[in-house]
């Protein structure tokens, strides 16, 4: 996000909203929070951001950042699918997209998802415990693949800001070098126990490519994007398994790499 | 529901959507779903009904009802919290409500409550294998209830179809005679362990009326009217412990009805 050319925008007399993610679920871009809260504030704008992926990966301070609506989704942070919450600031009032019952403050009709909602509150607790500890190990997860595949895969692009440490750590999204595997590459993977993605979640099965990597000009012709994801749980020992299988898929030969 | 009413309403030339509920979740009436969804399908009309109260208590043959749309909600025959389903016969094609991610058909976006839909799953089947014995249980506890009123508490009246042997037989609607507890009623029935209502779930907590009792012109001044309902766990000994505890509130005293 270029932060002159949002100042530019928000300098009309209009009203605005802005919405902007906190960190990309693709290419773990992270934006400055804190700095475009203030730039939203100086405007009189209303500032929401999408903080699914980073929720309980960063601490959020909302006496410190001027936000008016963020989000979270458990099952981004070890806790159940299908339950995630919405924070609205006191100075925002808004109407109900699902009306019925007067649940939820009027905000949401129908039965509580009651397990979920007591789950979700569990996995907050559980992620803020050791959430620098967990950081920590997750880095060292994350930097040593981005040293292997720099080391052993020549060729192999990040995509975003995914190798930055400015980014969000749990995600990594790469671009393999060129092979006879790259259109069969994700079926390959997950044969050998491999579970990666090639866009987000939210369109598993669609045969169109990302369009956050088209939107960045990612997006290179036959060759293969992958995204990996690392949690608290993840080990080197996994993706050192994972970099020999990515190696024989690409054909990469151990000798060659010696040699080079 | 007027049929004659509804065949009128129908025989304009517009494209009209009916909605109505099969079964009324705080007076029990039961709708004749195939009268009407044949009806409709004379006239031409899409068909909505709203069988959250009445799924897993009898059986839906969708073959033999013109129906569009069915729902349910899996805490309504003891599945979890928080998960139902909206069915959509395959004439109807609709928008979606929730745009986002292209789950559900790009009919719902957002992750799917997985433990939860497999738990719908689980409680229909469960209910099914023994429907008609719940049916005649539950029908036994309620019955016994009814008998009990009748005979113990003059002046009770039942509202809506709720006594009837056509209605939805997990919910029995009453007003009470006027006593000098009528208006502690429900607070105080809780305090003994009775978990009955004054209105719908929906609206817990509210101050104002029913609208359904309302609707039907039922409601009577300063007279309590309380929904119980009956599950296939209700046992005719709690409906004794009820029964004791509601005449002594209405101060009925038992030498008194005796004599009466």
């Amino acid at each position: 996000v270029d932060l002159n050319s949002l100042e530019e925008l928000l300098s009309t007399d209009e009203k605005s909203l802005v919405s902007l993610m906190h960190c990309n679920n693709e290419i773990a871009t992270r934006i400055p929070l804190k700095e475009i809260g203030e730039l939203c504030a100086q405007n009189d704008a209303i500032f929401h951001s999408d903080t699914v992926q980073s929720m309980c990966h960063y601490a959020f301070d909302l006496t410190e950042t001027h936000v008016h609506f963020i989000t979270g989704s458990a099952h981004k942070f070890h806790g159940p699918k299908g339950i995630g919450f919405l924070y609205v600031n006191k100075d925002i009032r808004i109407n109900a997209l699902i009306t019925g019952g007067g649940q939820e403050r009027q905000l949401r009709g129908g039965t509580e998802n009651v397990y979920a909602i007591v789950g979700l509150g569990k996995a907050v607790e559980i992620a803020y415990k050791d959430m620098d500890a967990h950081r920590a190990h997750i880095w060292g997860v994350k930097n040593h693949m981005i040293n292997r595949l720099e080391t052993e895969i020549p060729g192999v692009e990040f995509n975003g800001d995914s190798k930055s440490p400015d980014s969000l750590y749990t995600v990594l999204n790469i671009t393999l070098p060129e092979c006879p595997n790259s259109s069969m590459m994700l079926f390959l993977l997950d044969l050998e126990g491999i579970a990666c993605s090639g866009g987000s979640a939210c369109s598993s099965g669609a045969t169109q490519g990302s369009h956050v990597l088209a939107g960045i000009n990612a997006i290179k012709d036959k060759r293969t994007s992958l995204r990996f994801s690392f949690s608290r749980y993840t080990t080197k020992e996994e993706v050192d398994f994972c970099m020999e299988k990515l190696k024989a898929l690409c054909q990469v030969s151990t000798t060659a790499n010696q040699i080079a």
